[in-house]
């Protein structure tokens, strides 16, 4: 295999592990097995865990960028719930890292720098994004003591926090409607200020999908 | 020591120990060192560590019942700011528990149990408390789709992960600030329902304390 296939190979399984077991229960020998590759191959490749999970991260972080590219033009309230359902269903894909994120970070400075990274442009790219749905009429300008950044904030602690509290009820995220329940509980944080022209294009979105 | 004192020494000291290094870290050997038991006498007094956790999640429960119990008919917003502002608190206290929340209740059936029962029936309370501040004309009923249920949610969704936000940035929850702003967060969840008279009690609160 070219060295591409085999590190695709790797970080594939490394993810359905992971989501599986969690890192903790997961080696990297354990990984090499399943690929049916040799544990000096695997490394080869990779030098720790610790690197198999950056790079999983920056993989999450292409993903992300690569969507923001389609999403920064697209003022609508139908595009911003795709937006919410689509990060949503990337947190369900990659759920071993948002399940154990805290954790995670703690043992690692550099996955740390790369996620606060991301992160931190992300927000800012979300912020701009509803910065747009206000000057396209879609929604109003939150008023003193609310602002976009605590709006914001709530909608990434929710988004963060979806996926444990349905593990917490034994809830699958394989569940459709629990992604999409997480979506809709994104949008009501934002949607107070909706303008009516707002509210008439989420009625006819509704109409459309019954 | 009478058998409560010594029990008492043990939970505190576990707290303490827990706050600063994990649960992880921390063996029941060493918290019974820290108080300077034998690890006999320690396990007399609990079996596991799983019990010592149980045993302060039973304390976490029993403060937030005590605090319910002289809430639930005062209705006004400046209780209901400082209701956010306690719970953060007790979050902060015990913040080993609400950081390792997911990992400690996959690991404990028996806890995961305690703590489902005391958060439904507190979801219960707060959603009372709510209904409360509807019923005293502080608060309008919000429109569908958005439901009392999903504003409780996306406030306990953001009261789980304030501390791990911190934690994130580095940011100490000791910095008073820290924890007031958590609360702010929280009652920006409920603001755009508040009604006239409840936004001028709110002003009048901030007239006051500035």
């Amino acid at each position: 295999m070219a060295t591409r296939e085999t590190q695709k190979l790797i970080l594939d399984t490394a993810i359905e592990l992971f989501n599986e077991h969690g890192t903790k229960a997961i080696s990297t020998n354990r990984i090499a097995d399943d690929c049916g590759l040799s544990r000096g191959n695997l490394h080869y490749h990779f030098r720790s865990k610790e690197e198999i999970i950056q790079t999983i991260f920056q993989r999450i972080d292409m993903e992300m960028n690569e969507s923001w590219y389609e999403d920064h033009s697209t003022h609508t309230l139908a595009h911003a719930n795709y937006m919410f359902e689509r990060q949503m269903d990337l947190c369900w894909r990659f759920r071993f890292f948002y399940r154990e994120l805290i954790a995670l970070l703690q043992n690692d400075a550099r996955l740390k720098i790369l996620f606060l990274d991301s992160r931190h442009k992300r927000v800012r790219e979300v912020k701009d994004y509803i910065v747009g749905l206000i000057e396209n009429d879609l929604m109003v300008h939150p008023r003193l003591p609310i602002t976009l950044d605590s709006l914001l904030l709530s909608s990434w602690l929710v988004t963060d926090q979806w996926l444990p509290h349905l593990d917490m009820y034994d809830i699958s995220a394989s569940d459709e409607n629990a992604i999409s329940e997480g979506a809709v509980l994104i949008l009501n944080i934002f949607r107070p200020f909706f303008t009516e022209k707002a509210l008439a294009e989420l009625e006819e979105m509704d109409t459309a999908s019954n």
